[in-house]
């Protein structure tokens, strides 16, 4: 015996969740339809409204269901920055940390040939409009700490070689081989303020 | 700065599962939003569909979209054996543990007066309807080992002293104020078949 197959399928569902095994399906599954139908049934719709509504900011690729992010639509930016992340989560930690008052640039991802992510995939046609727009000074390269990220930031730096802007990197503060999204505000912050000029070799 | 609107609500769904914190909510939106939006639709329309189309067997009340469970439609298993439950999930341990060839009967929680949980409220009126059809020899009182577990059981002891059947409790070999959901096969199976008879004080 096993659960019925609708039982069975809705388990099978749960695990497309990152973290979730059988046994958490399980729980998951067995809680909705013992004790919380209700909450189940709000949980859906929130899932199908939000994977439905929310893409990506006209300008800085950051995950929101309006055209603008409130991050690009705030006046009190500093234009002349501009931060460049892998994902809306390290955008987050690094605006819990503080500090920075610039703009940010999302990628989605970084480099990855074998998986066939190139360029366009994480959207360096439209970074290389925006900085064709001018007005920015620096650009914080703040990709993750590790051998994608890295070989993602030369990429970027050496397509704005000519740019004549400044590169910055994170200054190392952040742990190698961590991601940012999992670093304590008060390194993320220290390592925002040392951030040191990039080096392309 | 947080999320847009629209993705916070979609972390703050995400709570209703059990163990999800803040960070797993915020884990769960962003693979769903960054990586895997059909299998988050799919997630979606399983766990509407499911809490919608599954109710409770009407003999067993176990769990099922049908109006009888495969365990009740089975001519294989013996009517003069019944084991009482407190979930599905205790079910299920019980079967896969295997030995036991009788039928269920699921009372989805247990008695509990101060959160205004009664008799009906756990199918004690099926219950006894289902004993009143006469054929059943034996009941195994399979409750959690815990306080109301065992308070449940005397009281369903209780309501069947009168109608002559043997009543038998798993033997102990469970762990005390364990869930039976957790207990491994080889314990469960050696206390189905150390099962003692069932005395009220
Ligand atoms: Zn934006
Ligand atoms: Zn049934």
């Amino acid at each position: 015996m096993r659960f019925s197959p609708l039982v069975e399928r809705l388990m099978e569902a749960f695990r497309v969740l990152p973290g979730v095994g059988p046994k958490t399906a399980q729980r998951m599954a067995m809680h909705l339809l013992e004790r919380d139908r209700e909450g189940g049934q709000r949980l859906a719709e929130i899932v199908s409204l939000a994977l439905n509504e929310v893409g990506y900011c006209q300008r800085c690729r950051t995950l929101t269901e309006q055209p603008l992010c409130a991050l690009c639509e705030s006046p009190r930016r500093d234009d002349a920055l501009l931060c460049v992340v892998e994902s809306p989560a390290d955008q987050l930690a690094i605006e819990e940390a503080g500090g920075f008052q610039g703009r940010y640039f999302v990628l989605h991802g970084h480099l990855s040939p074998l998986d066939g992510i190139g360029p366009e995939d994480i959207g360096l046609d439209q970074l290389e409009a925006r900085m064709a727009e001018g007005g920015i000074r620096e650009v914080v390269l703040a990709t993750n700490p590790t051998v994608e990220g890295e070989a993602t930031a030369h990429y970027i730096a050496a397509q704005l070689a000519e740019q004549g802007v400044t590169l910055s990197r994170l200054a190392y503060g952040v742990p190698m081989g961590g991601e940012l999204e999992y670093v304590d505000g008060g390194t993320l912050s220290r390592a925002f303020n040392g951030r040191l000029p990039f080096r392309s070799e």
